[in-house]
């Protein structure tokens, strides 16, 4: 594990059939590159990515908000619990090396708002476009596809 | 204070210089409407809303990062020494009713969005604008005065 | 507010009536001093101590681990809403030049063990002591009533 | 993993060369025993537990205070990067089934605290006694030897 590229994947609890798709396959693809996936732990696309690695024999991190080991999907290997709630959501993105958005609602965008704010890279599928006095903001790399994304992170990461 | 409003502001501790003016007004209205303000005690546009608030002899609360008092803007009465870093801002916006966000930069933005997560409203000036998968987000309340702000946020703060 | 000593009230949510007693002869006093009360915000000892100040106009703040500022006890001027669950009794000491505690659990005890840690005076009424491999540590200032409390609490910070 | 006990190992950033010692003995039989090794990630008895148990091919998951996954020790091959300061005791306390204490300072009392307040079993080695009022405290089980400390961490940390 030691030279492992650590990757957070974040997003929604109730993802959209195709969210979970794309967070199946970004995990399965991680494991396969040998990256240790990062998450909050929970259900929908963190548990979606958590199976796909799983699916691998990758190694599976959650993070988890809540005061119980039980609060985690069943593909996390090894939970942490902070009681903090969602203030965990910072430790989720310093704990990676660059982070996958998929979809995902306000929680999400407090992550790769904390991960922008740490220059941690951010690659998006369908998720969150920003733009601030009406001039786009292009600090989150926009990717089509699981592979490209798991491709990015992974030669972003390789920067830090 | 029994029956007083908490107000965030957030922003930028480098705001521009209209930014600063937006935020000492603010600050001002505030106070002179009896509100508490709320902020994360630094520079920038929050020292510049406690000053403002100072000026009416309002109750400025400060919840800083570090470590120490010392850190505190010098208009900030109630200084909150977290020690938590970031995380704060978890603390900044559920402490308020409503929160006015000016210009701002990341940090801002996931303060936006835990102030989204959590249903507290949110008042814009000059600040991010979000949409996902092409499809506008209106969850922040534009607005184009430090007044119109200021009546916004204590208005959507008497709902809660 | 300026000048104003910051000191904190710790203790148990379920005292004994003899520690209530205490905790709101304790605020009573820190608020004729015009020191501010910081405590956890809740019931118990939290509650007594805030009443006590409130009984002289004493500004109290409380900061709380849930998601609501509904949970503080009815004589909290300055509510600040953490959500960290527990994690916010760093908060607590960290906000204070000086500790009071008054019995107290194990919660008490995590309060105790983060002031001395940051070096931050702790004055004890009926609570923990400590010892190490048999020795023990008198870093607790122990005293016998409200009054020497609050003057020793007032003494120590007075060097912060 | 996935029926692996967790267990923390607390205590200091400098012990007394017997303690780290022991610290490492334990983090040896740990991982021996097939547990992961929950610490704080940094020097010393953190450091000392972490040796031990990858000497065996144990996993060991470093909770950080800081910003940085840098800080970790060597032996840590699952660094969780809070930002949080002190406040990530709660979360290497509530991440593990039982807690052994080794030696220790304050920060190091904060976390025995943290675990007894949430009902977590702490086995101590040379360590912190407890009391309040003049009565001891024995919620700490004290222990003599790292066999003996690995032996009764397993067997509380069965009941939860």
């Amino acid at each position: 594990m030691d030279n492992s590229k650590f990757i957070a994947v974040i997003g929604g609890s109730q993802p959209s059939s195709k969210e979970s798709r794309l967070a199946e396959a970004i995990g399965h693809e991680l494991a396969k590159q040998g990256a240790v996936l990062v998450c909050g732990g929970l259900g929908g696309v963190m548990e979606a990515a958590c199976k796909g690695a799983r699916s691998e024999d990758g190694v599976t991190v959650g993070i988890l908000p809540g005061d119980s080991r039980d609060t985690a999907n069943p593909y996390v290997q090894i939970p942490v619990v902070t009681g903090m709630g969602y203030a965990r959501n910072v430790a989720v993105v310093k704990s990676a090396q660059a982070v996958i958005a998929i979809g995902g609602h306000y929680g999400t965008l407090s992550e790769i708002s904390y991960a922008l704010a740490n220059g941690i890279p951010v690659i998006g599928l369908n998720t969150w476009s920003l733009s601030k006095n009406g001039k786009q903001d292009n600090s989150v790399t926009i990717v089509k596809s699981p592979a490209e994304a798991v491709e990015k992170a992974l030669s972003l990461a390789g920067n830090r």
